[in-house]
């Protein structure tokens, strides 16, 4: 049977910023510094870190750049229990009725009324790819694992395709612990 | 197709304890307090909690009972990863070679120097259930769930076959929240 191999990649805790926000928390015409740039083309880790406090105790992150349109809080069910936030399973993006939390930066603090989320697992594909491994946008495909004794097969991943893609799975801290992961691999793509 | 469903139980971090340990830990000739009875015939959690130590941080934890022969901690790798112990995964009672920790109760404290695990998982059948199912002790099984939009296959499901069995499939925490699992719930046995 011909195997469509696709990288699979944990995403750690995190969050995204608007210019706004950023200001509040790092001080006036704040610039990120880049530290890593990630599969997604023009995305970049920073070395800033802030910190997200909930009903029961906070957690730190790192933030991942560029700035966005709305600010974002991405972490996993584990972590989100542990600072007593009943953070849904969202889409980036979707954050309507999502929890929001307090953030806490060098130069101030934001309140946010919504925007955590702990992310759907989710694979990226540019158009090419998609072509090249029968997928649509939107589409429900599942990733198979086999490592460290823990195999599995993950349904509900949602295709994105997009032009600036980078092919990579995209699961969360719980995810790749229940899969025993290593670190970055490669999974096998069933449609 | 005939469907084979199996309660599918989360536990989560806890440790288990020698009848010498709970001594150090609580007091001579300590009595463990059971708080709920357990599926597996003869197991309970218990009131009592106590602190598990690893290089970098502390969690606490209930104890499971009755009192066993070797003292073991149990807690999923995202936890193990917290307190900075790198723990692991194996089924109950492999414990050669695993890390150590610290643990301390009201009246005292421990150090093992194995016994830190991520729990390899497993489903208990009685003998006469494994008939039914099909199952052999030992044998590796697939469990389907389909929850909350994490709808996944977890392969690496070590069958367990004893007669003190109560029929059901245990996972940890990161496993639970990796299948968006909203309790105990029911999945599907896949041979």
């Amino acid at each position: 049977m011909f195997v469509l191999k696709i990288m699979v990649e944990t995403s750690a805790r995190h969050i995204h910023l608007t210019q706004e926000d950023l200001d509040t928390l790092f001080g006036k015409d704040y610039k990120l510094t880049p530290k890593k740039d990630l599969s997604q083309v023009g995305q970049f880790a920073c070395v800033e870190k802030v910190e997200v406090i909930g009903p029961k105790s906070s957690i730190k992150m790192s933030i991942l750049g560029p700035v966005r349109p709305e600010t974002q809080v991405e972490l996993a069910k584990t972590e989100a229990r542990s600072i007593g936030i009943d953070a849904p399973t969202r889409m980036s993006g979707d954050l309507k009725g999502t929890p929001g939390c307090k953030v806490i930066g060098p130069k101030g603090e934001i309140t946010i009324d919504h925007g955590v989320i702990v992310a759907k697992r989710h694979a990226h594909f540019t158009p090419e790819q998609a072509v090249e491994y029968g997928v649509k946008d939107g589409q429900n495909i599942q990733i198979k694992l086999d490592y460290n004794e823990r195999a599995l097969i993950f349904g509900d991943v949602i295709a994105r395709v997009s032009k600036t893609a980078g092919l990579a799975v995209h699961i969360d801290t719980d995810e790749a612990n229940a899969a025993g992961l290593p670190g970055t691999v490669d999974g096998e793509v069933i449609l």
